[in-house]
């Protein structure tokens, strides 16, 4: 394969993107100027280099310092020691920091169990949790579960809640509130979050 | 306006539907048979001549008999008595009913307030709601207010909920539990949901 | 079945129409006020009973005077007797029209003829479009096929362009021109259409 | 700024990308191995460095021998060398080539010209069209204006069809057919459109 299909192939496997726009990212790079080229290449290989995943909620943050083992928000003392919020991707710990509804402390699984999968530890960091849990005088508090309502968020969620129930038992664990979201209209709302909804009524 | 024109007019009227498909309704409906044409006509003006506005809920059912004032589902003894739960519209109230996780009584208001609105009397049945909160022995423990998360339907919930305040003050009243709906992919959950959902863990 | 349900079904059958929103139709009729029912079902019986299908183009048009069997277009004598154009349904009809380019008479075949249908006599008016042909002194110089360019709309196209070719040999038969459509973007335009625009480059 | 928000501004102008996927785009990135960010990186700054701008059509190409400054097209001596067709990006270009209708040469503009802009030399090829259209000897003998059917794709037509014009007058110049796109539906069909396809019926 030539080197133009092989990047458009890389292109390809990018987040959201398909045949069609990677060719077109293979066309758009054609035209910049080598001086463009080279900051996008290093600013990749420089953001890669320095990226650190945080030894305790895994998430990827950028370094200089290559002494920094842990993210911002883990050594940040004002932040509630008491939670810890799981949730599967780094986007989902994005989405919910934006909402700035929550002050405890993270922790990353890495991706989803599918239903079936029969090694769920090589989906999931399910080994650096319970290190994480086990840490001696750990002022953990509860744990939140934050997983997608999807089949493989709320299987994956089932692991979760087994792993802690039976590193931690009797540690507080919660998942969020299910109900209807904002902005949403009766008229076209599922059944099963109708269920839900009157259930966490309130 | 000849009779063409003025009822493709009607039809534009009908939920959902926009002048150009008002137009294919007719056309449609020049094609037809007189005697389907027949039937249409009849129907309509059957369904409408039998339906009754139920003098408890305010819900549109259709019965033979002009003796009955009350529906189906206010009549039947086996549902809860002491739930009453308020929806904005008869397709809300499908939508729960269609859910089966509900099993006491309803009461449509008739349509929801907007904001800044001077005269919520005129836009729903408050008058007909203090009658039937104020019915002799009434067994309602519980209120549920079901209205849309959206402006309008708090604005009304809001407005709802102070009637009931001052009819009823100590009545248990309650709402549709918010947070994540079935399905719900938290990389793309709105950071208000995301509040709601994390108050309202579990 | 009850008479409400039958009224769904029935709405459930107007072009576009599925059976939730033929069931919001009903609720919408339920809440109406016997005057306006009155008005919509006599306008639907009148617009109907008034609708005269033209003896020569066969679209539907609204008459109050029941000796008339001719159309305002097809009796319009400013209008180019000479060309005839055959479209599929009457909203193709409109369409045509509303765009103002065609100055000449019409033909409605009342359908497609899908693909290996055997009967396509039953699907569309190939005989009254033989008795238009054959009017005695008829001026029709060319015969324009607008017909859909999906695969129904080829393959009646084809079966027309048989029968006219039997019936008219050497009549002149045109197809509408083949291409990009206004606001084309070449990146985004099949290979099909590609394949035409070049054809038909001028 | 840091290197991460840098990386994700030079990724949101990729083309179709917008700042979430962006953001995205350096998630992937950052638990991608060292090797396939090695790989990643020297792709594109290979095929960058390799890529050639065509001398006579002006398309980018990707070639290890530096020596080559005519694309594969341009020195395809089966093509025919009679046709030239302008487009305005490389993607049009792979649109018509992926299509199979068209053999002979092309010329590719570099963008399009806004309407009412001033200066188009500075936003299309016009002066390398002039070199490429005195070459002496050149055999050809038409040139098919392929542009967007849109405004700034109809202005840049004009431009180029006058710039075309003066260097040689009589010259064969032609636009794509206008019409019904395959799978187009005339109900649904613009006006604008049914008048090109009435224009261009055969």
């Amino acid at each position: 394969m030539d080197s133009l299909r092989r990047l458009e192939e890389l292109f390809a496997h990018f987040p959201g993107i398909g045949p069609r726009q990677a060719r077109r990212f293979v066309y758009y790079l054609l035209g910049k100027s080598p001086a463009s080229i080279k900051e996008l290449t290093e600013l990749i290989a420089d953001v890669r280099a320095s990226s650190v995943e945080c030894t305790r909620c895994h998430r990827f943050f950028v370094s200089k310092n290559k002494g920094i083992s842990a993210c911002s928000i883990c050594t940040d003392q004002s932040r509630d020691q008491a939670s810890l919020m799981i949730v599967a991707r780094d986007s989902d710990f994005e989405s919910v920091e934006k909402s700035g509804a929550y002050r405890g402390l993270y922790f990353i699984l890495g991706g989803t169990v599918p239903i079936l999968d029969k090694e769920p530890e090589r989906r999931i960091r399910l080994m650096e949790l319970s290190s994480r849990l086990g840490e001696a005088g750990s002022p953990v508090a509860e744990i939140i579960l934050s997983l997608n309502t999807t089949p493989d968020g709320e299987n994956t969620a089932e692991i979760v809640r087994e792993r802690v129930q039976s590193l931690k038992p009797g540690m507080k664990l919660t998942v969020l509130g299910r109900g209807l979201s904002t902005g949403a209209e009766l008229e076209y709302v599922d059944s099963d979050t109708i269920r839900n909804a009157l259930e966490n009524r309130h």
